[in-house]
């Protein structure tokens, strides 16, 4: 088990008010009357909220951050025992499934009700979000506000949540250490034959076993002398000599994610592919480098980028060196040419450097740091130079 | 491990087949052009594409189901290799994260490619779903295609993946089999005193031991003598006697769901507590006797409630009793009042009872059926009249 100890469940009101006050500050910098939010990470983030039950799309669900006092929450019934049991005071709701108005007019109403300065809310419209509830109740909904400008408010939502609060740090930080673990005791768990399927099973058991609350995504992926993709896996394969395998994770804690890759030889790899893995190692040392307030996301990509193309990279489909985690898998901003978001302390980034060292083959390596006053400091514990091997 | 062996992982070219000329008469009824898919479960009926990749928010993909001929998907780059792997012929895809243009003018220009007979596009747009990619791209997109309406395709969708074929069923029966064993087998491994967060976890691992994917839903909820709501679990709390435990779980198997819940008792409960669960168990009962072709969920709702309502109910904040059961944890229809959908052979569907028997205090069951020609079978393990008991 980690050393580090665990952080426990659930934050204070305190936590929330520090939330609710940055996001309003710079929901004031955007001109919103309110923000409107409709998905898991939105509505914990702010509510800390915390419910599996996302996995069923029937009923939408509603929180509204105004420009001033507490979120109010507009919840179908079955989830207002357990909202009223947050920090937020003022919890509406009503029967769902309920086809002919599942909400609209219960949202409209206390939309309605807001005081306006600006005359414009913010949702959830833009890059990286995806709305969470039908496209034509939310269409009915703008028509029933007549007043009131819907519009992106994703620039401002992704802003609130881009710089971490020491509680949401140290959840990252322990189920990076978890994940960490669980990637070097991975050597005694599986052989040469083992099925990637079991591979996985194997995995995620002992990450929850080691602490972890949930492991939503635990890609395993395995060919002769490298990998053609990383995003899909396990698939029906059995781990040969010769393979490499790639596995990525991004186990929650409390609702936060780690996300960091690590490969494993199955016997003897070639020389090509061992001078890869070595280049994209050192381009990672080059983007933790590069990762430190006052340097941007592009930046950190240059950095990766020259070590390489130094190396003779075909490619990487991947189409960035990195992004921003938290709550979510990836978060922006991303590490690529044209994001010249700042870094600053708080932020949490992954460094993500990845090439085709050969048609078909690819290695991508990634570890997740922290932005501090004057450099960053490592989340996961390093990857070593070499890839581990399974015989 | 359970005697149903395991069915495996992927299906034959001729699956998709069948899927797809399902898909494509019931979109001629509807009078579609084309379908435009965007999520996760939707993208994989068709293609059987599978990926954890879905949890990353920040690049959309795209499928589109013609009138005739087999789908066309416009992916990211990071996804290309795999889905030309899949049945697809024809694979189309950008390099993403690309923020003034992310897929948009490359869906456009296929959807301006199709054949155009009745001059509409069915997108995801309506009940029980969310567009996945923002809501500003998608009305960008359509205002790129002024000769094509983009409506409520969701009915159409739905009503495709509502009768399951002879492949589904059997991953949905195998997984059911394998969550009714890990939640008889729990009784060995927790006693009272334990934390709720280590009874999922333990719970978890042993679902993944039997041969699940994975564990997407699981809440635990107790409470003295009862649970007030069902939804949102584990939370801060050790089992005490006198307790009754919830545990519902969404576990999946070959991308298909299993959704059904069961209670213990710690200890000592109250005669009212277990006359309220006897009567839940019998309503169970009802609700199955009434799941037959021909019946709608509603008759199926009005057999459990007259039970429930009989047995002194003080309501239900769940809404329904019950609803469909597939690729999701929830899928229409919903056993309620109002939904007049016919049951036919094939359907899958939960059954599932409850009521608050005293304030604060739920008692919800749920078993899983399959529609057959004369009535319907039980996938799960029937739950016994009496909760487990836990000391």
């Amino acid at each position: 088990m980690t050393d580090l100890s665990a952080p426990g469940h659930g934050f204070p009101e305190s936590e929330f008010e520090t939330r609710i006050a940055r996001a309003q500050r710079i929901m004031r910098e955007h001109e919103f009357d309110a923000l409107l939010l409709t998905t898991p990470h939105d509505i914990r983030y702010v509510t800390g909220f915390e419910t599996q039950f996302w996995e069923s799309p029937t009923r939408p669900w509603f929180l509204v951050v105004p420009a001033d006092g507490k979120p109010i929450a507009v919840v179908p019934d079955i989830g207002a025992p357990q909202m009223g049991r947050t920090w937020i005071d003022d919890v509406r709701s009503w029967q769902s499934p309920r086809p002919e108005d599942d909400g609209t007019s219960l949202l409209a109403s206390t939309l309605a009700q807001l005081p306006r300065r600006f005359g414009r809310m913010g949702a959830e419209l833009g890059r990286e979000m995806s709305l969470r509830m039908p496209v034509i109740q939310f269409l009915d909904l703008r028509d029933a506000l007549p007043g009131l400008e819907i519009t992106d408010g994703s620039p401002c939502i992704w802003e609130a949540r881009r710089v971490k609060t020491p509680a949401e740090i140290a959840r990252i930080h322990y189920i990076c250490q978890i994940a960490s673990e669980a990637y070097e005791g991975l050597v005694s768990l599986i052989s040469e034959g083992e099925h990637l399927r079991e591979v996985c099973r194997k995995l995620s058991m002992d990450i929850l076993r080691r602490g972890a609350d949930a492991v939503p995504f635990l890609p395993a992926i395995a060919g002769p002398d490298g990998v053609p993709q990383i995003v899909c896996g396990p698939l029906d394969k059995t781990l040969e000599a010769g393979d490499i395998m790639f596995i990525d994770t991004g186990s929650t804690y409390d609702g936060y994610f780690c996300d960091f890759d690590r490969h494993w030889a199955v016997g003897d790899i070639s020389d090509e592919a061992k001078r890869a893995n070595a280049a994209v190692w050192d381009a990672t040392e080059a983007g933790i480098a590069a990762a430190r307030p006052g340097a941007t996301v592009e930046d950190v990509f240059d950095a990766q980028s020259k070590v390489i193309e130094a190396a003779g990279s075909l490619g990487n489909n991947v189409g960035r060196m990195g992004h921003g985690l938290g709550m979510q898998l990836t978060e922006p901003p991303s590490n690529m040419p044209g994001d010249t978001t700042l870094l600053e302390p708080g932020v949490v980034l992954t460094i993500e450097p990845g090439m085709e060292f050969a048609p078909g083959r690819m290695i991508v390596h990634e570890e997740n740091v922290l932005i501090t006053e004057d450099g960053c400091e490592l989340l996961t514990k390093r990857a070593p130079r070499e890839m581990w091997r399974i015989d």
